[in-house]
């Protein structure tokens, strides 16, 4: 039998997990939630998700638009095994009690705080300390990404300082309320939130951050400054990536030198929605001076947390006890593999 | 036996014309060129469509960089029974003489004038004309726009005056030179040349364009005021474009209103490339006071005269007599049909 | 003895009016509001401008930071002849009653209903409207910017139908909140509230507007289609502008091709902000086909509605009977004069 | 007698600094030269700045546009003592010939290679060493905007290891060429040349740099992370800055958050062309954790340079031989002093 999941929240990352979670054998999408009768709300019953509202006295407003819906958030939590909370960051919080009550698993993501769920995941890094737990965090998409190429550098290398420049993407791209035009805005509060947020997976590395935010809508890209326990040369750091899942390689000498071109691979690969789910690095972007490694990598907002979802949701229910099988049954099903 | 098709410029339209040649059954892709040993000559293989050079002496080059090639354009031409050229805006002028020369026909696309070809095409309005001709032209992709729309109307309820201004999206979104960042720029010279190449479909079309370049990727944005020799409510302008094909309603009531959120649509939609081949009308943005017709819509630069290249292969190469069956058949086979 | 002028809301208009009068010789500022102790109200103080809290109860918060008031706004409007109201749109509604309370007159910004004051005002069409009135409205910059190149051209051709599209600026410069990155975004409430806006100065006038908000935040670009009741060549149209006040020309052939090279103009000419208040036509962008005449033009939203303000000081405040002589006083003073 | 200065390229660098000179008192602008007849040369004449044809056969395409040219090239040098020569980046190198045969000393900028002067250029950090001599590069924007924070961290202090990552702007507010829209671009070659290019002024120093472009025009801005070698805190670090020449602060409790806002306090302050000539530090945005800095700052890439090529010109033509005294000049005549 099918694990059961429901989605709170079938938004940016809620509808992308919801397809992944369809693409599964072990899992099925039970019903998402929706606080609005908009066209994302129509293209739920496409893909063939029962929809719910996300408060109970929202059903009159979604059948006056001629949307029918199954019941409300009460009704599903009734009905699933696991939720995945994909609602806006901080809105969880609120969730969590309806949650307990109902006595049903939940994955929150990386818009929350960590205390919410006391555990956080990335697959790679510490897949089994989310096994059977009732709580997790998906850590959010710029913690994956550092997580993803930093631990197995830190695995092989050992990694001293490390300091990295997180230059954010303004808004996605589908966001109307947008961000500031033209201009560069750096985040004040120093150290930024996403080097304490790389401890929540490895607590032991000594991390600093800092970030700015530009007026662009496709993805982050993270400059990172690695000191190294161990000599290593440009190919050796590029060889540890390249046996790691959800790492990907691109170079600026094949033409693709940029956050745009990095998304248009993305649509050429006919990917689901042009998405990229893993960490791209660019090969000829990795510089070992001394000690000290230099590297750049492009991070997928939309995205790249959604098979994270997948492997935790396996953790959590305890359907795959090694982590590396939940990650290549997730990549292989999603068409991410190696 | 299938017709035998070559691109010859495997780039932004060229990629999307080939995908849609593989997914008919009546014609098939012989080849593909390309000048520089990209990372699109890589993908060009993983599509399993051959990799001929876009002149003889690259040959070498690519193989150097270990893409292997099948030969060069000229090789291309001898197994082909029509070439899609597909290279930049003035370009096909200097291949002309190649294709006929091999004794193959061509098609030529909006950036290249009326005259190389004799024949401007668009399915809708004038399948018939591009009847077994050796070359025709596709008209760009904002003159596709126009004439999908305004075809229908003026069969419809006759058309007076037309004035049509176009906000231009400054560069394809993995362009890496871009457009000028944070500007608007009107095109000077006036009348736009819009309405003399709608006017090589609808010679008889009493229309003047006036266009702004804005800085944004994503499509193009027309803003239409047509004059209707008969009384016409919203609705039945509306019901006219319910009834042909190419054109779909999106609404501002439903979220979508933007350019933004109609790419986001192509992406939930799973279209290949999160591709808007249709051209898209914003169904609560018509409206008629007095006979004067007020309308916007969108155009997907990079994919909206993508099934017309098919159609024109299809009336070229004498495949089906009956335009209306050459579009349902294409556009079932693309995913776009009513 | 100079009229005592206060500015309500010192912020992107009301900063540039307050400069503005300041260089006048018939009026002078008593003070300016704030409602947050944010950097400009620093500013204020080094332009010499006593500084007052928009509401009572915030005297405390500004002297906390270190920022001295001189009161709030009741005790501002004790002091002044007249208030120019220039907060955000829709609020001045609710000070109305205080300003009618103190007995002073006002000037409200084109962000509010026609209705709030029943006098909407531009110098150059209607000065005398506003003669001793107690309130009044200096129209939007969209409409200033319409009024400012159509009305004339009504005096001297006669306009039949009218058809104008506004690229929008997404957003002012500083605009940290911004808007939509990379979309266009058109109005589809149709036709848009350009149109009669521009009817409360011209009443007459058969006009209709289309709108487009674009990802750039230097200028409004306006696409014009106005039918001319008389034979007109390009250069009578030219000949009309250059001899009103507050319409400049510039040149695509002189390398001023977009918005961004005219704000670069504003720069290069010393001006105060580098701002360009005079409504910026291309001159080899108007061209006259049969009875129609169109034409682009670039409408800076900080500043063009300056000028207006302060003529619109003079007619309330009976200082000058004669607006070509309260427009040329203005215009001489702040550098535009022709 | 005045130093007479010469400026070959009256763009973007060579129109500022033309302005600056004309306001000391020791130096005068004999003439300055433009490649094209644009609105930027007709502008020279305004300013009273004698316009040259930037090479001997472009004298008749001047006037021709009707723009009155005083020689060539060839005919300025003959009148000068120096030249500023700010073509654009690569440029210099054919006219240095012509700049020895006339036998006029001159100053390149940092679009120049080192190599090509000798001598690269820092006011506040290396005045004394373009004493006399015939050649000297002023350094880039960026460069001077690491110079001019980290050369005063390092003589009180003592600086060891130094990272910083520049997010690039995409292109100059009027460039129409402009750059890749809505995407980042990293500088793959690695370390960028930044590093290098702050070491022809601090040989010592270890920094290290990374690169990455962004669809901006105002600013660049970069995010530093510096290890000091004594203790210090972030009001010590502050303390050390608010001491030395052009670096100014600016507060994001200010309301100064962003690029954007820092440039509308350019223009608030009513700076020519809005330009902001110092560094600017966010103050809130500098934080001391261990022995590590870590600060962001906004480089006018237009103006920074500009006080620097004053200073150049005085040290080169022995004009003063106390560089503070030389910056404290250049700066009260710029407005920009402390």
């Amino acid at each position: 039998m099918k694990v059961r999941v429901g989605i709170n929240g079938y938004g940016t990352i809620g509808k992308r997990v919801a397809c992944a979670v369809k693409a599964q054998d072990d899992m099925e999408i039970v019903g998402v939630t929706k606080t609005r009768p908009s066209y994302e709300a129509r293209l739920a019953g496409m893909e063939g998700f029962p929809l719910y509202t996300a408060t109970p006295d929202q059903v009159a407003t979604f059948e006056k638009e001629g949307i029918k819906v199954a019941g409300s958030i009460e009704d599903l939590l009734s009905k699933v095994d696991i939720i995945v909370d994909a609602t806006p960051g901080g809105v969880a919080e609120k969730y969590k009690a309806l949650y307990e009550k109902a006595g049903v698993k939940a994955i929150f993501q990386g818009g929350e705080d960590h205390g919410l769920a006391g555990v956080s995941f990335n697959a790679f890094a510490n897949y089994n300390e989310a096994w059977g737990t009732q709580f997790a965090r998906v850590v959010s998409c710029n913690t994956t990404g550092l997580v993803r190429t930093l631990y197995p550098l830190d695995k092989v290398f050992g990694l001293d300082k490390v300091s990295a420049t997180i230059v954010r993407r303004g808004a996605d791209p589908s966001d109307i309320k947008g961000s500031a035009l033209n201009s560069l805005e750096p985040s004040l509060k120093l150290p930024t939130h996403h080097g304490p947020d790389v401890q929540t997976i490895m607590p032991w590395l000594n991390i600093t951050t800092m970030a700015v935010k530009a007026p662009t809508t496709l993805m982050h890209a993270h400059c990172i400054i690695a000191d190294l326990r161990k000599k290593a040369k440009d190919q050796d750091v590029l060889a540890v990536w390249d046996n790691v899942p959800r790492v990907k390689f691109v170079s600026g000498k094949d033409g693709i030198k940029s956050t745009a071109q990095i998304m248009e691979l993305g649509r050429d690969l006919k990917r689901d929605r042009g998405d990229f789910m893993e960490i791209v690095v660019w090969q000829d972007g990795v510089k070992v001076v001394g000690n000290t490694l230099y590297y750049y990598q492009g991070v997928h907002q939309e995205s790249d947390v959604v098979p994270e979802n997948i492997d935790c949701i396996r953790s959590m229910m305890k359907l795959e006890p090694d982590g590396m099988k939940s990650i290549k049954k997730t990549d292989k099903s999603l068409g991410i593999g190696k």
